[in-house]
Parts: structure tokens; C-alpha cells; sequence
């Protein structure tokens, strides 16, 4: 299995994330701005996801909703900076239950011999904003959308 | 004279931004939505400015350029994310000059007695960023911008 690496440094308002996938870097990046590929992936198992928009181009906006058993919905959204490509993706990120708190999130996707290597670096607005995203559960979502996409992967990639 | 607070906290990507401004808040708002307003008091003195774009809604684009007396020019681009108001204006940051390095800029302005404090909070991808920044000379150009921008206000704004 693919080694996930997150750093959140003390007193630094930022997450850095890294994580190799087995795949070219262009599927890693459809499987982020196609939204029938999306909602296969993003978030918590528990959590049923819809894109109400996903607009990716410079300015383009995004939301989404993740919803769960009871109803309940969490909704997200931000703008991409910059044409979203398979060399990058620049976006902001807003939690709607969490208004005016907003991060800048930058994707990087390198592919060597067919596998991605994914470097992800969140900056927030404070270090208590980046505390309470950590706070939120984001490990656990981020590490089950890891895997769901490891599967999905599996599922679109040709055997060899 | 106002006193401008700059803090940039060793370690941390991050620049803060306080000051306080002889103006209500609608016009110190108009100031940076207004491209007629913003070209009269943006950066050093010795640049002339020019606004290619200034789309303030969620997800417009902002371009502005920058050129010196040998006709050097200095590209910066972003996007909104939300839509700017006298509450705040979130955006994205990129000088043309370093391609791929983006920041994050927060200003929120609030408004007690006819004065307007304004906060800036600047987030960057990397320590790095941050510290280019800096060298870049951010601090004499704000500090220009701050005294350009008194001055603007005190033409502006009724004599009581």
C-alpha cells in the first residue's frame, strides 16, 4: 500500500501532504476535475458526495456537498487560480460550515516510470484555522478518500 | 501619521498587516474596487499602474501591471474567491515574475469613529515565498501605497 506523508509543522499555518500513486499522473488529475470520477473517491466512506459545480478553468468555481445517513450535509467551495493542468491544480477551499476561513491548496503531480507522486500543500489563514481543519477529522477523510481512489485507480488502469 | 504593524513570525509562511485609516470604510473599500481610485495610490511611487482587469465577484479575475520610467513591467494576477465588500475582500496573489508561487491575501476592514482599521493577512505556499517577498521590497512599496492612499482619502473625503 502507498505511504501517505502529512507534515504539519508547530507554529506554521500550513499541511504538506505526499503520497505516490500507481498511475499516470493524467489519470490522477481527470480523477479530480471529472465529477463522475470525483464523487467515487473524495471523502469519508461514510458520506455521499455531489458536485453542484466544478468549473476548472481560471476563476472557474467548485462546490460540493458531502451528506450523510441522517441528512446532515457538509458543503465546500473556493475558485481555482490558473488553469487547472496535470501539472498542477491552485485552488481555494472554504468549509461552509466554517465561513470566512479560507485556505489556498496547490497540487502537484510528478509521474516517474508510471507512478504519480502527489504533493499537496494547504496554507491557512491562521494556525488555529489549520488546527481545527486537523481537528475536524481531515486525516480520517483524507486517508479513506486515499484509498477509494487506490481502487478506483485499479478499476480504470489496464492490466499489464 | 498612521502606524502601519507589519508582522512576519519567523517559521511561518505568513505576513500580518494592521492600519489605521483617517476614512470610513465604504471608500477605503472603493479604493481597491475602483480601478479609477486603485491606479492613483498602488505601489511605488516611481511605477505608473495600469488595471487590465478588476472583475470584484467570486471567482473574477484581478490583473494589474506595473511599469517603471525604462518601461520594465511588473505583471499580478489573481482571483476572488467570494464576493469582495466593505466587510472583506479574500484573493488569490501571483507576481508574473515567479510563475506557480501564489499566495493567499485576507483584508478585512472594520470601522469605529469615521476611522477604518484595516487587516491584512498574506499566506504563501512556502517560508521561502514569504521571505521573497519581503526582499522583493514589499515593504517600501506598501509603505508608499499607505501614503499615496492618506492622500487620496484626504481629497476625497469632505473637510468637516
Amino acid at each position: 500500500m502507498a505511504t501517505t506523508r502529512i507534515i504539519a509543522e508547530p507554529g506554521a499555518p500550513r499541511i504538506v501532504i505526499t503520497r505516490e500513486f500507481a498511475a499516470p499522473r493524467d489519470l490522477r488529475f481527470r480523477a479530480h476535475t471529472d465529477p463522475e470520477l470525483l464523487v467515487q473517491w473524495l471523502g469519508p466512506r461514510t458520506l455521499t458526495m455531489t458536485v453542484a459545480r466544478l468549473d476548472a478553468r481560471d476563476g472557474g468555481r467548485w462546490h460540493y456537498t458531502h451528506r450523510d445517513a441522517d441528512g446532515n450535509e457538509y458543503g465546500f467551495r473556493g475558485v481555482f487560480h490558473g488553469t487547472p493542468s496535470p501539472d498542477g491544480i491552485v485552488r481555494t477551499f472554504e468549509f461552509e460550515g466554517a465561513p470566512g476561513h479560507v485556505s489556498l491548496e496547490t497540487m502537484t503531480f510528478s509521474e516517474h516510470a508510471g507512478k504519480t507522486v502527489v504533493r499537496a500543500i494547504a496554507v491557512f489563514q491562521s494556525v488555529e484555522d489549520r488546527d481545527a481543519a486537523i481537528q475536524s477529522g481531515m486525516e480520517q477523510g483524507f486517508n479513506d478518500s486515499m484509498e477509494r481512489l487506490d481502487e478506483l485507480v485499479a478499476k480504470l488502469t489496464p492490466v499489464r
